[in-house]
């Protein structure tokens, strides 16, 4: 089942021998080149000519047939992901059952059709007939991350957001699990098919070289882009497509650092907390975007049992692999270099796997800016701090993140109040005597944040309000009935929920 | 009243003498200098600490007392807007209905309280509290329009929108009416002043250099940017936001020609049409952002009665002048230019005005680009074309528009239909039977559109959903309730309609 092609246009594309980028068993996997780049675009144009007309319920349909596909090829997919991944079985589980509820969590968006927005103001003696709904912004390309090879790569919540808004969808698959992509994507392009859409809908490309994404964002065929992975990658897809004659938008989540602040009666309450906090700074390998990496503590001793403990399980836990080699190279490198940026550091290192801790003041901390930056893997810096006043002196060294989690007992509720409203502005999502890892797939997840933790704070990449990054709207004045999209015709011939002369209904 | 000084703090700041750039009456007007601008930032960014905590009720509060303060002061805005914009009486009292009518709208808006979206998930078994709402991004800049010295420039959409959203407002007054721009902003920080909000909740500042804007635009404290004006402008700050060290949003409405297609049939039963077309080109002396630039007619004839009577209706009416002579200027260079880029062009040019009209067969406009450039003033290009597969050829050829109009009989409605399904990519607002010009203040207006009618064809900047431009999501997880923002608390103090488990209403 798995040729290491691209698949465009609802067929795999054959490419020059001499660019395969990786093995798989017996199978090479050759880079997608400009001629296949463009066929995708094309086809993806075209696609979406015919996907913009559509209801929302037949989108569903689509999403329906792409869950029994994956279903249906699950021993395989799990299989190849845990091979590629070397993630473990529950994990495998786990993240392909996310993959499926986060479809089948758009599905129940679409059968509702809310998200479309239609509002209705009716002719006035002085206002025309105005008609309003969102439409999708056109061919989105989709990047694949590393650390989620089913979650937020092929079938992710990307591509499934984009295509939910009627959007056609060009995958560049990640290379570091890149059979684990054409599974899911054969399984995708499978469910075009039988859904009888346009063969355009979805293309996948292979590749590992730059020069793929350096081309698909510069096509002037393409309308926006979804990345997760690193910042140095996401800002650069960002830069290029800010450049464009015709710039478009590019939602990249980049990662963040995740600030975690345990004030001092917090610290000896919970007794479970050092190993919640080992636990969320080790899972996945230390491989998730909301993976702690600065806990905040307020003790002046550096002895404190809790720094301690947690020290201890986090260098003495089991950790298994990390994705790929090139992941634990950089984050080898990066703990290597760590030692440099201040003596004042102290590095606790594991003899029995890479998870790495840190200890520092946070006078130690406040001008050393490379400290505060994500280290992707199992690695956390606790930092030690005395009373609010001096947290309160490290926020304007905090740049935007995706969680910031504050811990603090009931009696010291007025320290958490004035934190979490001084942070704030800096954090997509606040989570209070939690840990950041683990987002749930709601309409009421942000898992977004201010630069750099993405490339617009406006929008989130987890839950169905993802959505809207895909969508813009139009106005219809005055339009006969007949030419209206069903959404805003005068029967409501979708019962939708919309606002008509200002008042929600179904009507 | 006026002093030709820079507002900041909610006072008056005075600059160098040698800087002045301007002279209304006896009053020199100066140039805000970087440390004015400095400031100006400083105090925004106080001021949105203490606005992202306001309920919604208390900054309706600050936009009813800015109207109470603009129509105390009305008669002399009123003058001043005149004389400076050249614009008559009529045109003076509709603009500063428009935007008391605007501010209107907002207060509406906050009062509902709906535009925050609330949207609180219970916690499950399997999933924690989450509680998710809408907050201010920060300090805005806002850079008055030009051909609209009340509506889009001082307390025009822009600036009334970021405040609804909380965020606090740095307006760069257009140098063509600076005095305008001076008394809204004066009457706008007196309000600011009355209501005891944050003295930087508004600042004003002067000055006709690019330096201004770019200073503003590059300051690490500024977090949007709201512009309304020629795509070169637009695109510059754009670009310069792009470029920062932490990008930020711009919504730039930079134009557009808004064409216009015309049907066989209706050509001949619309006996009004060429009035009609005449006065939406020639409206405000054609400085609408949506006046209509390109006029496609179903026709082979040149010699059409409607070609004939609409290019004399345009060249015989009475147009008044321009903003300032630097717009002249520019138009009449423009015009000037036009045939050198087609033999085939005809140009109809007014003896009493600077009223302009082209006229050119479909096939040969489309290889020539620049003609279909919007040029900013009493312009619009008549464009043959013999049945809808020529028009269907022109489409790959144009950008992105504010609006498209199809003008066709009932008879013709599949030909609609097919410009409307192929045209509908390219605009924000797709008008029937209509004029382009005149865009109603409502929540169902799209006053946007794609590149280049705007940066961001996901937002609009008129109408009540141009609040979403200044807003971020921020979800609060197994946050205490004495902590949550009042539109996430427990009892629903603020009593807004918030989705609930997955149910809107209030609750």
């Amino acid at each position: 089942m798995i040729q290491g092609l691209s698949q465009v246009g609802g067929q795999y594309v054959s490419s020059s021998p001499s660019k395969s980028f990786y093995q798989w068993k017996n199978t090479l996997f050759f880079e997608a080149d400009s001629n296949q780049i463009n066929h995708a675009l094309d086809q993806a144009e075209l696609a979406y000519a015919t996907l913009k007309m559509l209801a929302p319920s037949d989108i569903a349909q689509l999403l329906e047939c792409i869950i029994v596909e994956l279903e249906s090829h699950q021993p395989l997919i799990l299989e190849t992901y845990q091979a590629e991944s070397h993630f473990p079985k529950g994990r495998a589980d786990g993240e392909f059952a996310r993959t499926i509820g986060q479809i089948r969590t758009f599905i129940k968006l679409l059968e509702k059709g809310q998200h479309l927005q239609a509002k209705i103001d009716d002719a006035t003696e002085i206002s025309p007939d105005l008609r309003k709904v969102l439409m999708p912004i056109g061919p989105i390309a989709v990047f694949g991350a590393s650390n989620f090879p089913l979650a937020f790569s092929a079938a992710g919540g990307d591509t499934i957001s984009a295509l939910a808004a009627g959007c056609s969808v060009i995958i560049k698959g990640h290379p570091y699990h890149a059979a684990t992509s054409e599974l899911v994507a054969t399984c995708m392009i499978q469910a075009v098919e039988k859904s009888k859409l346009h063969c355009g809908t979805i293309s996948h490309l292979h590749g590992s070289s730059h020069h793929i994404g350096q081309y698909l964002i510069k096509h002037p065929k393409l309308k926006g882009v979804g990345f997760t992975g690193s910042f140095s990658g996401g800002k650069a897809l960002y830069d290029l497509a800010q450049k464009r004659t015709v710039p478009i938008p590019v939602f990249a989540e980049m990662g963040s650092v995740n600030p975690v602040i345990i004030l001092k009666e917090y610290l000896d309450t919970d007794k479970e907390l050092a190993q919640k906090l080992a636990d969320s700074v080790l899972l996945g390998s230390g491989q998730f975007c909301t993976n702690p990496g600065l806990i905040f503590i307020e003790s002046k001793d550096d002895n404190h049992p809790l720094v301690r403990d947690l020290i201890s399980r986090i260098i003495q836990s089991e950790v298994g692999p990390m994705v790929h080699e090139n992941i634990l190279k950089s984050y080898t490198d990066q703990i290597t270099q760590l030692s440099k940026y201040s003596p004042q550091l102290k590095v606790y290192q594991s003899n029995v796997s890479c998870a790495t801790c840190g200890v520092i003041k946070i006078n130690d901390l406040i001008d050393v800016s490379s400290l505060t930056h994500e280290i992707f893997g199992p690695y956390t810096l606790l930092v030690l701090f005395d009373g609010v006043d001096e947290f309160l002196k490290m926020i304007p060294k905090l740049k935007g993140q995706l969680t910031m989690t504050i811990l603090g007992n009931p009696s010291e509720v007025k320290k958490v109040s004035e934190i979490s409203q001084a942070v704030n502005h800096l954090a997509g999502r606040i989570l209070f005597n939690g840990v950041p890892t683990g987002v749930a797939v709601q309409s009421t997840m942000t898992h977004g944040g201010p630069f750099p933790a993405t490339t617009d704070s406006r929008f989130t990449s987890v839950g169905t309000d993802a959505i809207y990054r895909w969508l813009r709207p139009i106005t219809f004045q005055d339009c006969p009935d007949a030419l209206l999209p069903d959404a805003l015709k005068r029967m409501n011939p979708l019962k939708l929920t919309r606002e008509v002369n200002g008042t929600w209904g179904i009507h």
